[in-house]
């Protein structure tokens, strides 16, 4: 997958992330209901800014898969796919 | 083009952006709804201003195609185009 | 026109600004909605405040015309004349 | 006229000022209806502080002539007389 | 009249006040409507902070009689006596 | 009395105070109305955290006695007491 | 119990902390009402952020028992764990 775009600093590093599917029922084929899926979400880092203001690289790389809170970021529709962009401080969670 | 402005910085620097025409019509001929409109806005770069209160040149430059949000920046009407002039910091993407 | 005031900085420089006269018709005659009018507005800086809180000289100068808000700074009336004062930072574009 | 109370800096260096009286008439003997007049007022500074909390002293001293917005400062009224008192930054201009 | 407590400082430094009593009557006999009363008011300075969280120590001290506004600080009843307690940047004027 | 907690500092030292008992009568046996109540309250210090994010230690230390506003902190029952947990710039006085 | 997540630091440092069960009965039986469960709760610190934005490395680890109020942090439920993430400025306190 190629991204055309690179995020620009605001006064924080931004991040794009591309979010994970997400699962309307549980393995068991149960509905989750909707309190139960206002919870942090996952995803995948496509591209991050390069420098934030004070002059700091951003932690994240591409590839990272991070957890981020559901009303983080904003939408970003690109050629078919429904991006995320949010402030690299918005990312709560990197998996190791 | 001819712009005859030069942006003044304020707390940030602030640049002046020629957004792209909106398309009321997807490429099949579909109206587009309101809502999958609320999204990140494309545009060119115009004019930037030349240093911000911090001594920081901006990172943009005159002709850069860019993303922003649809709520980023006020209305500049000037000589028939609808430019917007927002902080540089409210730009979220550049394209590459 | 002589100004026997001199702007004093707050946190930031100030301006005085001698606004345009509002054009209430257009070149062809046309009435200008409300709505057309809530742009920024053109003018001309009558003086500037000497220097602010971190040791900054303004960057405007008098007699350099300037694009501000429709809401920006305050009404200023003397000796007959409607100025605005506004921080110079509420200033966004500069003729060049 | 003596005054008897120094000026205490807060955050930014305060001044006492003496407003001018408010005429209520205009030359020409008309009264000034209430919109007009929620406009910068004039005075005279009376006392400053003597440093603020960053070590600045203040740029007006006893003896100018300001122009303040109508709702800046409190108001202090002291042996008969209905003096303002407000932050330094509050005042607008300075008569040359 | 003896004060058995250190006033502590918060981000900026303390003091405690002894409001003078508060007159109901003007010297001629008149009650003093309440619009009228709130107007800076005057005390007496008991105790100060002894350095604020930028190791400054206050200007005030014990014994300086100030004006404050009428709504600054809190009360502190203290073995009988109606105490206020304030930061000093919220002291207006001492008494010279 | 142990205590076997250690308060964390936020951005400000964090303070753990017992408060008195609340006399709910004077003295002279009659019942305190609400409205006096609302003031400053009066405890004794049982932990400090070590050091803030400045690098600054606490000036409080256990044993102290110390006065604070009647809102300031947060409940904090442990092992059948009820204590308040609180910043230490929001304790007013200390007893000396 | 093996956490594959590492909290990534906003401006202050984040810790993931696993809340104690809720008690709903006392040790002699009797139900809990809501009020008396508005307190700060208790939980194992699961992991922690590396640095902060000032190059602060987290004074908590994994394995520390704090307590932190009832509104801090944002759920985070993960293989079948109700953990809570929360900036470590918001725990109030460390078993020692």
């Amino acid at each position: 997958m190629s991204f055309h775009y690179l995020p620009v600093a605001g006064t924080k590093n931004r991040v794009v992330i591309l979010p994970d599917p997400k699962e309307e029922k549980t393995a068991s084929g149960l509905y989750i209901p909707e309190s139960a899926k206002e919870k942090p979400l996952r995803g995948t880092v496509i591209a991050v800014s390069e420098i934030d203001e004070d002059g700091k690289s951003p932690v994240l790389k591409a590839g990272d898969v991070v957890m981020y809170g559901k009303y983080s970021g904003q939408e970003l529709p690109l050629e078919g796919l429904d991006y995320l962009i949010m402030k690299e401080t918005d990312v709560l969670l990197k998996k190791i």
